[in-house]
């Protein structure tokens, strides 16, 4: 059994109650107490040995851990309000090193406005843990699900994908703005965070829409790190199924009617000239995920990332 | 460094904003959002070997997980909305093992009214770790801080105290609606839960609020369990040493005016008559911690119980 089909059992029937508007399954759970705005929940961890090593820069492993929530704030159309920092330190602990995981965290909790509300530190005899749990909120009915994509929609995705773990991964700056600038442009059907390497995230959005998608190869944006891994080394993957099947882009994929898309694209660009946001496709009737290039149409099969099969760095 | 070094040392400045009441230090963080109630927020894990064995009955492993942070939003006087739980599991986990633990979540999660809404696996290679953040909420000004105990102050602690580490540290129910209650009656001044020891954790309560406290060493409400472990073996602790410091107990320890104890009192007795409810002392100007007994008044030095040192199970 994998993360993912484990997932699904344990999250079969969960107890709910009258607060809660999205549960399991989405990017963050969406609460509501009232108020004219919802609250957003969302946790995540990182292990070392797993999602980073013995050698990687403290302040970089700080950053990452809340990243990656963020990312998932963002992928709501969010705005951080609060964040609880969980370390699972081993026995012989460098207090140095700890704080300077602290100070990368610390650091992009300033510049998102991300409060540090609370820490708790617990044994893990072999190995650095930190889970990061963040509060968020979203202006009433404003947040943006996997489940809302219809057939004819446009794909957008921002930025470009592959190759993250030659050190992206570490750095990258979650969508905060333009999540939440689409959240507030009021056309945008479904949206997540690409995480787990697009191809296989689209299909969360597929699966919980309903539908199916078609991508064109030649428009999918590739990093130049993913250009370049191919090069000289045979047995690395091709750029494209780089950029498809690759983990840790963080980037956001959504999903916007095509008579609306034009507009998305010239206000994206207004707003935020420097980030790339590029339509690489559409949403079908016909379920699953196809990729169209030069020799026409094929089924798209490579599952993309599933962390809990240890497929490397997470 | 310990546990509590090393966490004064890394929330000695915390980013902040303006949705922050109470930040790092108290049982839980409080955040006002606007509305009529303001949010709790708490995080707490647990790990295997430390805080249970690989014997422990997962469904017991699950129930002690969420009430833990549980205990934390009684401990402000609030009630639980939300869980997110995070599971590190080891590369050969046992699936039915962690749905039984889920099952006694669950179950205390139904109980209580709170709705699980995430769930986050990964990878923790060498032992199973369960990371919860539980989000509540209290009446607007309600919540019960460590910093608000007033010379004179009568000194409360709900049940009993030592000996949790037999079984009680697996089973206890986190004391939601007797804290909820304290928070509504309106003259309590200070509360928090006893999850390190009495006297660890009264002195977290003196220094936020500045002071001292005499405590009536025959008034300590002991525990059978505390009582029988010390019979026969003259290597464990004396029961008022185990209620003293002993670690996991859970029970909510409070103050109050000296005139408002009587009503807070009888008021209790009403509304959980099977909750024994004990003034145990008083707050003084003079700082510390003391102790009377038929010998006269001393202090009291040992510090409670620290996880981080590792003196056990924790």
């Amino acid at each position: 059994m994998n993360e993912f089909q484990l997932i699904a059992r344990l999250t079969r029937s969960v107890p709910s109650n009258s607060a809660v508007v999205v549960g399991p399954g989405d990017d963050c759970a969406v609460l509501d107490l009232g108020g004219d705005r919802q609250l957003l929940l969302k946790t995540d961890a990182v292990v070392e040995g797993v999602h980073f090593t013995a050698d990687t820069e403290p302040e970089r492993i700080g950053h990452k851990a809340l990243a990656r929530c963020l990312s998932d704030i963002a992928a709501m159309g969010g705005t951080p309000t609060a964040a609880l920092i969980t370390l699972g330190l081993p026995k012989d602990f460098d207090a140095a090193r700890v704080e300077r995981i602290y100070a990368g965290l610390n650091a992009l909790a300033v510049r998102t406005g991300t409060a540090i509300v609370g820490g708790e530190t617990t044994t893990n005899p072999d190995r650095l843990l930190i889970s990061v749990s963040v509060l968020g909120t979203v202006p009433r009915g404003q947040a943006l699900l996997r489940s809302g994509a219809k057939v004819g929609d446009a794909i957008f995705v921002s930025g470009e994908l592959g190759g993250s773990l030659q050190g992206r991964h570490l750095d990258f700056e979650p969508r905060l703005a333009e999540g939440a600038w689409l959240a507030g442009v009021g056309c945008i059907h479904a949206m997540m965070d690409v995480s787990d390497g697009l191809a296989g995230d689209l299909r969360h959005i597929l699966q919980a829409s309903g539908v199916g998608a078609e991508l064109l190869s030649r428009s999918i944006p590739i990093t130049r790190e993913a250009r370049a891994q191919s090069k000289g080394d045979s047995s690395s993957k091709p750029p494209l199924l780089a950029a498809l099947t690759d983990g840790e882009d963080f980037e956001l994929v959504f999903t916007v009617a095509s008579r609306d898309a034009v507009a998305v694209l010239d206000g994206w660009k207004g707003k935020f000239p420097e980030v790339k946001l590029t339509c690489i496709g559409r949403i079908t009737e016909e379920p699953g995920l196809r990729l169209r290039d030069e020799r026409g149409l094929r089924g798209f099969d490579v599952g993309g990332y599933v962390h809990f099969q240890g497929n490397g760095v997470a």
